[in-house]
């Protein structure tokens, strides 16, 4: 099993995913600057969800790059996590639209929500195989990053019914949290460069 | 002829195909729950032609990594499959929107009927090249499998016409059956590598 | 100046071209087979315009495997070959919905021509530096095919104002002559690789 | 950290922007030359969209030719100037619709300035990594070209509001100057790739 073309067809359905968001802005009928406010909302949520499919594909890089062995046995939660990732430009679309309503609100978190799932499975199928004492293994440790970020979007999307701007800044929080690299793989993989 | 660019454009066709399907999935205008329950046909038939899609890939993969000659002979086969498969998100979105008549759902099978001739054909010439006794021929054997779905997609699409629902059902199993990658090439392909 | 990337990026561009056409084909509101025959002029378009890519990508594929000096002077007629390619979408759109105007079918000749033209402009590059006694120079020879095609899609042009289904006959014809791939370039490798 | 996927990823989404634009052109529903006018102005904007996004390309392909250490530090520079990219094909459509008039006019512009912004931040970081006496920062230079673009950018801008087409002969300005690929860095690479 190579993991070259693994690599390249996440990255192939990543990139499409992240540019098709970008269709949902319409030119507007109108020629002034009022004429854009309207897209505003949908700015704001196409913002956001290249944000994190660009997270998604930074922490994606970083873990294939620490990981040795693939078995078959990873297609398949590898294309789990691109199923859910492609409702995202979905989601986006009408969260966008309607920034104000709980349901588009909880819904574009349930699907962040089911990608984070989607994620663990992968990153547990990788670890599975790389071993317990892998470079993989020890950099991911607890995974306290993860889990919290899981509580978040709960949090996120029963609040989404109260007040949907509460959630709205939650799922820019987490991003925020995500935003930075994964530097536990990086340095890692830094040492047993060295060390190798 | 290097087969990397052959695996990297066949990536990417599928990698769009697999992407452009969800743009069928239009943001609803209500703000519900309810509102999206009109499209719950048009996400099974995503998740169903998704899974397919996902398989094809799968195949695809393994099949080329067990190869070791391509001929200029194989370009147009493997174009010839793209293209069948290039049509299934138009059956996915006539099926998803009408999926208790008939014909949408008859034709969504014959196109995958022809996707799995066009497979059959694509197989077929890289074996000849490869060889009766090398790693692929012997890994693809009779090949029941593929036959056995052959055989199910014509079940499928005459039943159509009688029980549309049935036909889908059909359709599903023989995803479920194909969802296994081919552990026949990997595991010869496992023996192979520790001989070498 | 490394070439893997510059077809990389082709591939990427000539994968998008090829896919997008797809979806021109709009479900139909019907659900019988009748409500098909109104997309077959589409159908038939789109299936041209596939082999046309497919065939432009096929010769790519060739032309740069022959190629082993690229300069920077390649990018930008390999960019204007991507552009006329960019605009077979479009005329394969408006002449598949109205496939018995002259005008349609003149501009799908016009843009196929202009592609044309674009392959002979990079194509020459290509040579210039490859050198009169390279591979690729000597398989390109006096180039009598692509003569020719630029010789009928004129010819299609004038005759689409007279009579559009002869033009588009002829198109088919030019596609039929270019669809077995370039064996000259292909058998010159393979004698280089045996005399290497 | 490797460059391949980096490359892959940014190849990928701007292959998809540079396609993706041709869905603005849609096929109109008259069938003669008169029913193309009305497209010239989207069509104009295309090419010089199309131009843009050659430019970027090629300039991206040379300097992370030039590029021998990459950190995860520069992932979130390269996003960031692929997020101001995915807006070019909004402003085109904009722009192509209403040629004449100014707000549309200015902000293709400044999505043109934030990508050369964005451009300009980018290079900064690989530079910082590669260090002061690198292939690439002497190439570089004091990058008045860079410096220039964005004087111009501006002054367009503010034109925009009082005659759209100088700001868009001045668009049309700046392509002309970056059509050429950056010598400066090939030249040196060549230098070096003669040391080596």
């Amino acid at each position: 099993m190579s993991k070259t073309r693994l690599e390249a067809f996440s990255d192939g359905v990543i990139a499409i995913l992240i540019t098709i968001m970008v269709l949902e802005l319409k030119a507007p009928d109108g020629t002034d600057l009022a004429a854009l406010r309207p897209l505003v909302p949908t700015f704001l949520a196409y913002l956001l969800s290249f944000i994190y499919l660009g997270i998604y594909w930074n922490n994606h890089h970083h873990m294939f790059q620490a990981t040795h062995h693939i078995s078959g046995g990873v297609l398949w939660p590898n294309l789990h996590l691109l199923f859910w990732l492609s409702l995202v430009p979905f989601t986006t679309s009408w969260m966008g639209e309607h920034h104000q309503e709980p349901v588009p609100t909880a819904v574009y978190g349930a699907v962040l929500l089911c990608c984070a799932v989607a994620w663990s499975i992968l990153q547990h199928c990788i670890v599975a195989v790389e071993g317990p004492h892998s470079t993989l293994a020890t950099a991911v440790g607890k995974d306290r990053k993860a889990k919290g970020s899981l509580a978040m979007y709960i949090a996120a999307i029963l609040l989404a019914f109260v007040r949907p701007w509460v959630a709205e800044a939650l799922y820019a929080a987490v991003a925020m949290v995500w935003l930075v690299p994964d530097r536990r793989i990086e340095s890692r993989l830094g040492h047993r460069a060295n060390a190798v």
